[in-house]
């Protein structure tokens, strides 16, 4: 089962805001589902967005309002780009359908199926090399803390992060994974504990903010992590509580590795401090399922990423590379 | 409105799990009933559990069915006394409270009512001293970050770190105060926010993991917490969250300061290592009211509290002085 395909001229997801309830598929014709379903998180991740932003454009292609109106088309496309502000993945992917629109519809399908396919490709390779790197690091025997989720779901299949924690599994060096159930929208206890769990892959699920004094009791020997954009000088943006956790590793002495196609660096970026950071308002916070969390009138702060410092990495893992910046390697 | 008090006999509590929609009084008669509201945190914090376990005693010492049985009584007043693990100041208020046992039923109550006037004076006191020492190291403007609740709800009024930051307001030197909302029972969100409100203190409510980060962009200027337990070397038990913002603290230069009554200094722990922590299993973890939130067998590691070493920590404010561990003071 895929995050994300193209079925019959349309695409298909798995609607992420259903789970670990319930397994609902939704298939969205036009790009406004599309765009709808990026911005409630149905569909999520950086690289699952990157082939979302394609297959956008794919719907637009194929949508005969948009057939003899290029500026309108591209407004559309637009659109899509711009549901989230923060994943630079998404406007990559718009923008890779795009170069091929003057050669129509199937073309631009063409582009689509091959940003998903090379994303397939992509998550087996980071898994690999990351897997490498992390035996490097701490040898046989790795506990693995991780936030959000980085897994099938963030991608078309296997993931980032969590593509290196299936890799580990598989060579049998894990000794523990311990995912950060992810506030406010609990995406590691609802999504990456699912995904775990149909791998058969045990797992210690954790409060945000007890990540980094379990880091303190050595619960886990490496910190291992997406990212939703990554800066020109590495400054990295990711899922809220990734600079908790890589302020207390960086303490505490232990490995801290970003997973993340090239698609995710933005050379045009140059600092961590140009990132414009996404803020999703207050009612994340003060309900839950219709039930008050706190007093309604509550004034928030709800930043969905944050930055770290590529002073408190250790390394970045791609599916071409890795980036030892604690060796002084640049990008 | 008091936290906990002693009304015609019984234990009168504000029952703090349903808050913040209802607030709901209990009246408990029987040690018993204490001891499920202890451990169902309908009453809670440091100072609050002082004065639960001192009223505890004089429940057990008006309850016929101990009146002649010594060793029941003891047995009794150990069940509170262990109804939570890692708060010292439950079992200090048991220990005054037998004290007192063999001068009979009123004497009991006398220092149970005496603890509950004490834990009010200190509240008031540690109010005062830690808004100068906050105005001493980060002058007028404080924006004060913090987790946990730690007001009156914690205490009979006004609470430890929560009276810092009501003492502060008073003074109209408080710029802003973001508490964490607090996983997994968001204690920061339901209770902190409500008495913030309640109070006219406007307020910024954030995810635990989002405090770090926050810390790092300075939309806070002073870290303040509670403490439930303090080891002889200053090291300091307190609500899980608490060692990540003290790691980020430091690590940023942000003033970390602890307050908490001397009663919460436990000078038969060494060090933070000696400290019990209670993990309170995985149902806080795994569902919200009801409703699934990760896999129904999901293993968890669910500490109630951490350990931030002393290192990490600026000053400790107790009702008597302040402890300038930056300066290489003592307890």
């Amino acid at each position: 089962m895929r995050t994300i395909d193209w079925i019959d001229g349309a695409v298909e997801i798995i609607d992420q805001t259903a789970l670990p309830s319930d397994i609902v598929m939704l298939t969205l014709s036009r790009h406004e589902e599309l765009i709808d379903a990026i911005q409630r998180l149905a569909v999520r991740g950086a690289p699952a967005l990157g082939v979302a932003g394609a297959m956008g454009v794919a719907l637009i292609a194929r949508d005969e309002r948009f057939r003899d109106d290029r500026p309108a088309a591209l407004e559309a496309a637009t659109a899509v780009y711009q549901a989230r502000p923060t994943a630079v993945n998404l406007s990559w992917g718009v923008r890779r359908a795009l170069a091929a629109w003057d050669d129509g519809e199937q073309a631009v399908l063409d582009v689509a199926l091959a940003v998903r396919d090379a994303e397939l490709a992509n998550s087996v390779r980071m898994g690999e090399l990351g897997a490498d790197l992390v035996t490097d690091l701490v040898g046989d025997g790795a506990s693995v803390m991780t936030i959000c989720n980085t897994g099938g779901l963030a991608a078309v299949e296997r993931g980032t992060a969590l593509s290196v924690v299936q890799s580990l599994h598989e060579r049998h060096v894990l000794s523990a994974v311990l995912p950060l159930e992810t506030r406010p929208l609990l995406q590691g206890s609802r999504l990456t504990a699912w995904e775990l769990e149909r791998l058969d892959i045990p797992f210690t699920l954790i409060v945000d903010s007890a990540g980094p004094y379990l880091l303190s009791r050595r619960e886990a020997n490496v910190v291992i992590v997406g990212a939703d954009r990554i800066a020109a000088n590495g400054d990295t943006a990711n899922k809220v509580g990734t600079y908790s956790l890589a302020s207390a590793a960086a303490r505490l002495g232990i490995p801290f590795i970003v997973v993340a196609p090239e698609s995710t660096v933005d050379q045009e970026t140059a600092t961590g401090g140009d990132i414009d950071i996404e803020d999703r308002g207050s009612m994340e916070l003060i309900e839950f399922h219709g039930r008050a969390t706190a007093p309604s009138g509550s004034r928030t702060i709800n930043p969905a990423f944050d930055v770290t410092p590529v002073a408190l990495i250790t390394a970045l893992v791609t599916e071409s590379r890795v980036v030892r910046y604690d060796r002084g390697e640049t990008l």
